[in-house]
């Protein structure tokens, strides 16, 4: 293999390592080697998302896909990464040395070579690599790529180079929202579009709707996340209560009627069922959420969605592949993502964010960027 | 209006009516006359749907939309009827005396002028009208068409004028079926296919999958029913329990590996979710049953359809404009729908039919061809 | 039927008349009388489109259409109509006097009956009415709505209702235009777009396009009409020359790679080959202009269809019922339109319109304002 | 590299080589040796295409591909290749020694890496390596299989092992026809769909359409191949003149109306125009045939496809991971593609073969099974 560095690389660095659920800790860890295949990638940014935060948690998916993919406990965490490529191992040609790529959360464990991967969907890759789950993650100076993994890089063109916190979260939560709204939604200018739940998923589906010329509808608890999803061009917004029986309503009030799509991203049983309910006949629903302990299954009022022909579909993540799609959607002029970060911290802050995420307190996304 | 009749028809006739919640009896009803723009059709078959049965029974769903479309008991039952034209009211253009025609179950009830019906789907539009539930059905020689729903009345083509029973099916059942495996599913040929519950729906699924060139798996507690399914074009069965914890595992082992397609004909919770873990990544699953009372959700294990991207949609009988297609496959020379047939009946055996079907004794349909 | 106006309409008005191929005269002719189903529109605004043009030159698809659909010369022409009901005839309870209404270039002629406007495409309409071809058109201050028609009327919501000229062009250029990018197209945000011709459509295709979210290159021989395509959003333009056999080259350039989608609205068999070889592998083009005599085939080379797997598709103006969609993007704050519309004018200057227009002199929408 | 063969495999074989356009030659050439990543097939069966007549008579498409892909004459020609993994280089991993495979002709050229290849669209794969074409192909005992394209061979399944002379027909012809009709055109159970030219590729569209469940009218100029199409499930034929000017009207007679599609596999312009004409508006063509020398481009009707909304797209063979449907439809019980196979031939006979293929004389594939 190459030598990792050659910048005056030390040989270790501090780390945000899940050492229980509940408990990250930094610790200094040694530099990762890159073997045949693989890649190191220095990182630039890593954000934290609320499926760290359910894994921290130890809420039940997302322990059992990474026991699944191999990874355990101690574990460096962090799945929204960009960063520049520093080393490859043997047999690597997709990328090479000072190339700026995103690693897609989702990323093909087999080079592509299932079923899924073939048909376009490599973001449910048969043998799927997470960062952070299956090895280890972001939240460190340097991180290595897996082999079969490597071939789901992806370049980061010129006109986004210096969009680090963006490109972090198109990693995860802007690639799924990106899913969502386009490749599952479908959406189409003029539609009438409600969002629940507007952390970094969810503001980022207001985005990227507002940007594909629908009338969005931004829902959440958090009046501050509702301030941030009118800046990224959502044209009205519903401030929920916990626990909303009147959500459906609010929904159909804000929006003047039923609407055309729901995409939740809350994972909460009782807000996707009230977002169903305010979908016209006819309509579509994304599930993008995750669930968590104890409420790990969406009551479906199946009756409704037979009288009512609506589709369901679930988004994770998004295909390396659409990224070119995505990247040119970024790169038009008018576009203003800031607003879907909340905070950039330390890697010696992830505990804090967790806990910070656990009281919904954040409006956006908290991203590493630094990592001293 | 014109005369209905000239046949020598009388003024009276027996109806097999819901007098209360479990109890039809039959009566002698006036034969209806027909107002300005409606038609009165002489019934020659008409099915005994699983939704009558709900509505026998007194499920919510059914008795809630019988209540929103502004029937009341007592009411003639019946909505899978095919007959002929024996009378029109004023205004009346599109049908004739003498036109044999299948009345949609799902018709518009105001001429197709609502968003839904103008975006071709009047099987859910906005003043649905559903025979037996709004109005008077076809359990019963006479039945009268209100006027908005005249225009969805569907002739039938020369090759099947003499398939009474079939075309009677297709009116909801046979057109659910295609409109779940055709329209919602769009199952291609080559495609692993697993229909659960092989009722008059399900058997229907089972021959129009088959017909669509699909590795088809029928699911059921009844043997018979099987063996039907069989007939029709299954490539496999599975003989499930009631409360099957295996039936997952069944319909994978019986398909040689997880289904492109699931079809739920049950409304039962359990087996929904049995089929739908049965679903390959990026497969998809169509439910077209409807609940019973105390067992009106279907818990959707919703982190599985978000993390393998499955697509649940909900189909409801079929548009009027649709049956062309559907007749187009059944005129072809070497379909036999036969086995989806039950038992032909007389109206005077409606009851004894809801308890068997409470039983589940019956495999496939009973149709009403007898109304003297 | 009920006396049209009663706001002390006199019974002559001047009409721009067809009166033979290349000439239109102004007229004074009787106001129009509407008898039972039908509809009295005073006409507020009536754009002058592409095909106005082809008629007003005799080429050869629209001489055949007028005919087939019962029009003949001479006849008051324009069919990009918005206006006021000011009488509707006995039966009619769709619209009423005083509902400010589009009147869809592309209605049904036979209330929504036939199978194509039964599945959602009224636009094509067996039996098609296309005001100003059919019957007299919207170039005079009043225009009868048939009665097969009326059903297609399309209220204005309120926020609209002052934006006259923008409507009218919703009747046929920019409803092809969303047509084409969303319902045929289906543009993805991100995608890059290429539209060739940017008159009326054209510029209606940049707009729509680019408020889908996509990178447009407008492709003109007329500078300010690329001028006006990026005040609509365009992120690139290409100036071509008339038999231009750089064209593909210079698409290519512009949008820094093949596209994913080429609409062309020119109808120009050179520019339409040009156009499609720009097209990725696994693209889409769409057609929508029309072709002059002497020119009325596009010479395609079908190999490269077959080897890159392109995607043709027609799009003719636009269903009446997906102006919803239309309208609700219209309605979002950020859209103005005004650039498509290049100068309001009288009824008495639609000769000279179309004289410019000859000489593909103007850019944008010529629209009638003013019917004295 | 690991030895070939192990069989008692000689240094020589016979092989069908193309040394000038029109002319192929039978010479005594080395068994190809395997480097890294590549594998040896021994064929089993190779039909012989019309792409490779094409080819052969140098046809301007075929000939630019030829040489675009690195190929050049002399060539051994043949690209619908089944046959047995006998060696594999260094780092192959999909396939080994002993699996059964079919070569796509279509297949990937870099391991699938380009865009297309990972949407799922292997066949325009940027680098698309067709055997026969950029390397040396299948008229011989042993074919070698270049690196970049290992990753598409295709394992048959138990099912289908006996089943050479069909498998070699997936490679190309019957895998451009599962393409067209299921992939491209989406047809649905009891639509209508004509075929123009019922040759390999014709006779595969019928055979899957009817399985497929639709309403297939065969249109060819050759008596025994219509015969064919009948044995294969086409419920009508035309029998067509060359330069048939009532094209269009006989198969909408046949079709008793126009057709929901048309799918042409002739390439030939008058014939693609009768069968565009023949479609319904808002229905779709695929074109899948390619042009021959002084007839390259189809003079498109385009004001009919704008006006009638049809959709046409290119069908290219098809990807490799489709042919796990493909093969689930071929494991139906009552599928019987035999009548697809004209005559089974020898490798001495290819030059012949094609001279009858110029006079149309056979019906259905000549195939190549005897390569001694």
């Amino acid at each position: 293999m190459k030598k990792a560095g050659g910048r005056g690389m030390s040989n270790r660095m501090p780390a945000a390592v899940l050492v229980e659920f509940g408990k990250v800790e930094v610790r200094e860890v040694p530099v990762p080697q890159v073997g045949a295949g693989e890649a190191l990638v220095e990182v630039e940014a890593c954000g934290v998302c609320r499926s760290d935060w359910h894994l921290w948690r130890g809420d039940p998916s997302l322990v059992m896909y990474m026991e699944w993919s191999g990874g355990k406990l101690p574990i460096i965490m962090g799945h929204e990464v960009v960063g520049t490529v520093v080393a490859v191992g043997n047999g690597v040609n997709g990328v090479q040395e000072g190339d700026k790529v995103v690693v897609p959360a989702s990323s093909t464990g087999d080079s592509r070579n299932c079923l899924f991967c073939r048909n376009g969907l490599s973001n449910i890759c048969e043998h799927l690599w997470i960062p952070g789950f299956g090895t280890d993650g972001g939240y460190a100076r340097y991180m290595r790529v897996p082999a079969g993994s490597v071939a789901d890089l992806v370049k980061v063109p010129e006109a986004l180079q210096d969009k680090s916190s963006w490109l972090a979260i198109t990693g995860c939560g802007m690639g799924t929202a990106f899913n969502a709204v386009v490749d599952k939604a479908q959406v189409q200018p003029g539609e009438k579009v409600a969002v629940t739940g507007v952390g970094g998923v969810g503001l980022s589906a207001v985005a990227i709707a507002a940007q594909a010329g629908a009338q969005v509808i931004a829902v959440d608890v958090n009046s501050e996340a509702l301030e941030r999803a009118k800046n990224l061009g959502a044209a009205g917004t519903v401030q929920a209560e916990r626990e909303d029986p009147q959500l459906t309503d609010k929904i159909v009030e804000a929006a003047g009627g039923p609407v055309d799509v729901a995409i939740d991203t809350t994972g909460n049983p009782q807000v996707g069922v009230g977002a169903l309910l305010a979908v016209r006949p006819g309509g579509r629903m994304v599930l993008s959420g995750l669930m968590v302990k104890g409420a790990e299954t969406l009551p479906l009022p199946a009756d409704a969605v037979v009288a009512r022909e609506v589709t369901l579909r679930g988004a994770l993540m998004l295909a390396a592949q659409r990224y070119v799609t995505l990247f040119g959607m970024l790169s038009r002029g008018d576009v203003n993502l800031d607003p879907v970060i909340y905070r950039e911290i330390s890697v010696h802050q992830v505990q804090e964010a967790f806990q910070a995420m656990s009281e919904f307190e954040n409006a956006g996304r908290f991203v590493v960027t630094s990592f001293d």
